[in-house]
């Protein structure tokens, strides 16, 4: 059983731009070993294309309609139990060094008078991690990061460091200028690349582990890159041409009679930078600089764990909460059903002898966010609830077991925030789609809205939504059909274990109540 | 604005056996002078036909899979907010006389360290209820209710007053015999009808009235009547011979190639009990002996209220958790998709000159249980906060609006715990179905079983299930696909109201964050 469990994100990283997911210019050897040691999952898909929602899947095992926090804005409910409950029950904890994005629910809290400032309290507003440093990105940072502290003591003055240096660059002309802006993000970042945010928390992670010494520890360690402001400090701003980058995948035809819900995201600003090409080629070379850093750091941080003899006895999982469209689809940012926004890397290594066989294989089974919560509870040996989760643990994979496998996956938007809801005069209460991905199919069932439909087998960049033909109708039905069956299957029923159900199936007369005889 | 709320609740009382529903031989003069004060609900139906999960959509005004109760035995989870939490928001109480049926979630009050005694922890494991007197009814009472004290206080001597006089009778030979068993219920319970349950929860609610006086009261009295165990004090279980009850409704059939969690249900001892004929004209007549009863009971309530003057400053809403099968359809108990069980009396009085137009009056429309909360809530004035509650308020019917309203109803069935489940070799995991219910057919899907569908205009008794027809296919989709649609749309995203969603929709720039700018 593996000592430690080492949980890496990184904010909207792309499954393809990483080159043991087979980018063919953009360097990760420090990944790629990562993934030589254990198991690469090329059917890795996350249950929301958003921040928050695919985070609090990947913290509580459960899928968006299930745990409630269906975007970013919204409060992940205190009745919903995460990795953290679960370990804290075994008398371990989590620890958190960057971002989770957890919102607290505090009008539960106030509601159970839980708003007192407990230690329990402080636990459930953030989601059951202990944070050693939250920094949850793209803001300034506050008080519960040492990010904007650290910036000063390394003379980066100012009321907000953070927005001065960190995301921002001097152009041509002497001026300065911001990262908000990605016309500006060729140029290098004002911060010193060992004070960037990668570094600096990376640094977080290596100084744990050092102080932990002996004790066993779950530690998720959370990026805030390459997500935007997608301005990278020197040398990774420059690391790459825009010749380096994947192709923008888009069609002209794309644009025709396109489903009202792309056309209303379409007309967002994000989408309508990224539809020039001029920001397609600036803003992907300062991407890939971001995750080359990124892949540099864990090299870092790898290197430091060996020396603290720790890496054989970690079980260590990386992936990503989504991807990014950059321009493909016609798109910027996430949210929607695309391969390259819900399809996000994953290698998980168990240093357990079992795993010996699996190492550095690529699985082909679909997995989901889910599954990570279940995975790392059965690593540690720690009881799993079936009547709360809603993944399946890794670990007979990673083992080379062959069970019965899922063979689709399942992904949910709530873009009531949005506006493109505002666009569509949707209500807070029907702005919302859920995904079916198959091997052979993308299904999307919108409230109020058409459905979508992609042959992945003949269309593999699902450009030809074929929601609205006629001849679809019957497979429609099929696929309609299916995703019902498994949204009616979802894990409402959770103040129950299974085992009390068992035992109190058909158990009126042990309780002294004798109905129905005659 | 009504003053008082008086939400009384029978226990299985079927929709049909009441005078003003159009009982034959049933004498109900008081339920039916009710109804001519107020207006009766020809379609009105519940969300589940099982107590416990029935009740807590009638108290969060939520569907089974959204507060997640699904059956008898299954806690009210306390993220889930009841009448109670709503009302105390409102600086009101609503007081319990009677059954709740609620299920404290002791796991999740542990969890959050409310297991202490406190006032807070108190309401929450009652359900927001403030109990007067907490009966749920066919079991020895517990020190919840003062039942037993007052039935030792009226000399009903022993251990267990409750088993060996409430639901005993002395036979022909002078033998004392059990109301478990049914075919003993024709005898007279050995309790005076004074003493007897139905007595004494009205004398509770009469006494709680006169006791608070001038401020204004929320009450729920529920009664554990017309439910099993069938035995009805003198004269009651005398009133009616079984030539005055409604005939049984059933055909062989309905037996040949039955569905197979109809078969399973069937083989219950409920079930084989009822489709002996001798059981059901020995059953029904108590059956109505009780429910005769309960009315005597409300006339004696009404007119204490009219005594108090509160009659006309009070909002009465009338209304049973579910029906009981009686032998219909060779099925004992209750919980299956069928009129009987599904389809409920639901009279409700508003004292407000503005229904006035309405009194007496019969109104077609679908109404379910979770309707019950908003009316409630919006009859006293206070907010009805769309992002939890699911159903709809009454009040705009009773005031003879025509609001756009619902065509369909749903009502939800987990019968994992029941004999039927292991008969059928099924987890915990997939014994569910949902029904879908509109003027002219009954749907359901279950989990792993075959749909079944009814067409009640040609078979109105829902004899003929279509669910195996290949010819009923498109009819099915269509139906399947509504119900899908209904589920996608339950309201899942509870920590934040709709009007939170809008002041946050496209506020990023108003938060400082400039994603997507060129």
């Amino acid at each position: 059983m593996p000592r430690n469990v080492l949980f890496i994100m990184a904010d909207q990283l792309r499954r393809d731009h990483l080159g043991c997911y087979g980018h063919p210019w953009l360097r990760t050897p420090h990944i790629d070993a990562l993934a030589r040691r254990g198991v690469r999952f090329e059917q890795a898909h996350v249950n929301s294309g958003v921040c928050g929602p695919s985070r609090m899947s990947y913290y509580t095992g459960r899928y968006p309609s299930s745990h409630g926090a269906t975007w970013n804005r919204v409060p992940l409910s205190i009745g919903e139990l995460t990795l953290g409950d679960y370990l804290r029950g075994a008398d371990r904890r989590v620890v958190l060094a960057g971002k989770s994005h957890v919102i607290p629910d505090r009008e539960g809290l106030a509601r159970l008078q839980l708003d007192g400032g407990s230690e329990l309290a402080a636990l459930l507003e953030r989601g059951g991690f202990e944070e050693i440093d939250r920094y949850d990105g793209h803001h300034t940072p506050g008080a519960e990061s040492g990010y904007p502290a650290f910036l000063r003591s390394h003379g980066y003055a100012g009321a907000d460091p953070w927005s001065d240096h960190v995301i921002s660059a001097v152009d041509a002309n002497g001026q300065i200028v911001s990262g908000w802006h990605m016309r500006n993000v060729h140029l290098p970042a004002r911060v010193r690349e060992e004070h960037s945010e990668t570094a600096y928390m990376t640094d977080q992670a290596m100084r744990f582990m050092s102080r932990v010494g002996d004790e066993p520890w779950v530690l998720h360690l959370s990026y805030v890159k390459p997500h935007w402001p997608y301005m990278a400090p020197a040398p990774y701003h420059a690391l790459y041409t825009p010749d380096q980058c994947l192709p923008v995948l888009r069609t002209q035809a794309e644009l025709r009679d396109a489903h009202p819900v792309l056309a209303a995201y379409r007309e967002s600003e994000e989408s309508r930078s990224f539809s020039m090409d001029e920001c397609v080629r600036t803003v992907r070379p300062a991407y890939q600089g971001l995750i080359h850093q990124l892949d540099d750091h864990l090299g870092r941080l790898f290197e430091h764990m060996d020396r603290l003899g720790v890496l054989d006895d970690t079980l260590i999982v990386f992936t990503a909460d989504h991807g990014d469209f950059l321009g493909d689809h016609w798109l910027g940012e996430k949210e929607l059903f695309y391969d390259m926004v819900q399809r996000v890397p994953l290698i998980v290594v168990d240093p357990s002898p079992a795993a010996d066989a699996t190492r550095g294989s690529v699985d082909p089974r679909f997995v989901e966010s889910v599954d990570i919560v279940p995975t790392v509870l059965e690593a540690l040996g720690i009881e799993r609830p079936a009547h709360r989760l809603e993944g399946e643990s890794l670990l007979p994979l990673l083992h080379g077991g062959t069970p019965a496998w899922r063979d689709s996956v399942y992904s949910e938007l709530d873009y009531s925030f949005k506006q493109a809801r505002l666009r569509l005069g949707k209500s807070p209460q029907n702005a919302r789609a859920w995904s079916l991905r198959t091997a052979r199919w993308r299904y999307v069932y919108w409230l109020d809205e058409p459905e979508q439909l992609y042959d992945l087998q003949s269309d593999p960049d699902e450009m030809h939504d074929l929601g609205r033909d006629a001849g679809t109708l019957t497979r429609r039905i099929e696929l309609r059909t299916q995703l019902f069956d498994w949204l009616a299957r979802r894990k409402r029923r959770t103040t129950v274990s299974d085992a009390v159900v068992e035992r109190g199936t058909h158990a009126h007369k042990r309780a002294g109540v004798y109905f129905g005889q005659w």
